[in-house]
């Protein structure tokens, strides 16, 4: 059905089959094993368009890019280059993107486990949601990866679906944390509305427990990721909890005020939360 | 003089001519041209009994660990994976560092210049200088790029010497800064009584001003890196500069107090500095 070296344009048809790939890839493999040459053809085909840029086009460094993004030296970005959309997608379909997560869920659960805590049920492990504890590749891949204008709308309507995949890594960091007796919280910049979908999302995939999960407040309305989220952080400390780790693939999870003991910083090159 | 695919123990004789490729390669170029097949020379010149890793050896990817100092999730680490030697060799003796370097540099400008600041004499860049103002490449390619334990003596030594070569992308940096009438303050981890010699160091390769050199003063001795550079920020915010931009290529060059109004992370996955 998906012919190679043959773009054309994507019916609406094809979306849940390669959706269910794309889902499929995410929850059943440990270690990235989507093959470069399918994420080649799904790019393709899903911007028949635009060039598969290759390391570098232009006066542009992809990889230069994606290193200043991840280490917070190129910020308040709208959308990626234009130039580095294949770039980013093979990135973010291939084996790299979760070696990259690995490498930031093993290190947190080293550091965890060697803290050697004791257990008297205030040590909290904060969790962002979106490109932490769920995955939103599947939208991510139908809207160029990034290179779009984020579209409240369309990414309203997946998130209200449900199915977003658990990001397999932090499933893993997740179930290892509960077993070493921290709770865990869920701090994200998704909607108080979307509590329920996100609950039910949460628990399908694998979450199925936490000490509470914090939705945008109305309140916050106009407020910065870092002030909406220190401000819920600094609650959850005055409740009693101590914040021994912190995650997420945004700078604004893991900044500002009350970020916990240690914070890790997750790969995301497809936006850029302030 | 030097043959391909021929490895053999380096003698000291060789060694200057090295270090003058180095130099001449750090000093001359401004968009990275050395050649990958001459850095594989030298690696194996330098290291023959090391393998050539690839992008990937045994169970340890090393873009993502690289990707992980870098982004600050693995810390405290005292050298480079010995299976990343060649790797963290290439990155460093080809373009993609200096590409990397690039794009900090570039960002820094850009913000800098978008500032429109009222030139009351008071605006202070703050630069670090191991691997940000000054390159220590040629000392770190003889050894190991990060593999060997660090050697306080042969590294004095090679500071000594006085003939560390700018980071091209920093001085250029520097050079715009000081056009945009910017002051410029450089504090290092070097002690006082390489006050000297990193003064001579600096202006020899072409930064001829500043308006402080904070070296490290024994009161310090002990105190990390955190602490210290945090101490001093501070006394200069307290002497009436305000700190505009701050730039390093150690976290710890960029955190604690007083980091300035903004930073900037130059690339180093050769020695963490706590």
């Amino acid at each position: 059905m998906i012919e190679r070296q043959q773009p054309f344009v994507l019916t609406m048809k094809a979306l849940p089959v390669l959706q269910l790939l794309f889902l499929a890839t995410l929850v059943a493999t440990t270690q990235g094993s989507f093959e470069h040459d399918i994420a080649d053809q799904i790019i393709h085909l899903l911007r028949p368009k635009s060039g598969v840029g290759g390391s570098q086009v232009g006066n542009i460094s992809c990889l230069s890019w994606r290193l200043g993004v991840e280490t917070h030296n190129i910020i308040d970005w709208t959308t990626i280059p234009a130039a580095c959309e294949g770039y980013v997608g093979h990135y973010m379909l291939g084996d790299q993107y979760r070696k990259d997560s690995e490498v930031v869920t093993h290190e947190a659960y080293v550091y965890a486990e060697g803290l050697n805590l004791t257990n008297d049920g205030n040590n909290l492990w904060v969790f962002d949601i979106d490109e932490t504890t769920l995955s939103n590749l599947p939208y991510y891949a139908e809207h160029g990866f990034g290179v779009e204008v984020y579209n409240s709308t369309a990414f309203t309507a997946w998130v209200l679906e449900g199915i977003a995949p658990a990001l397999p890594e932090s499933l893993k960091l997740y179930k290892k944390l509960l077993a070493l007796g921290i709770k865990v919280a869920f701090i994200t910049g998704r909607e108080e509305s979307q509590r329920n979908v996100t609950e039910t999302n949460l628990k399908n995939v694998g979450y199925d427990t936490w000490e509470t999960l914090v939705l945008k407040d109305s309140s916050y309305s106009g407020s910065t990721a870092v002030v909406y989220k220190s401000a819920e952080r600094k609650k959850l400390e005055e409740s009693g909890y101590r914040i021994i780790g912190n995650i997420g693939d945004q700078w604004s999870d893991i900044m500002g005020t009350n970020i916990g003991n240690r914070t890790f910083k997750l790969p995301d090159p497809m936006y850029y939360i302030s």
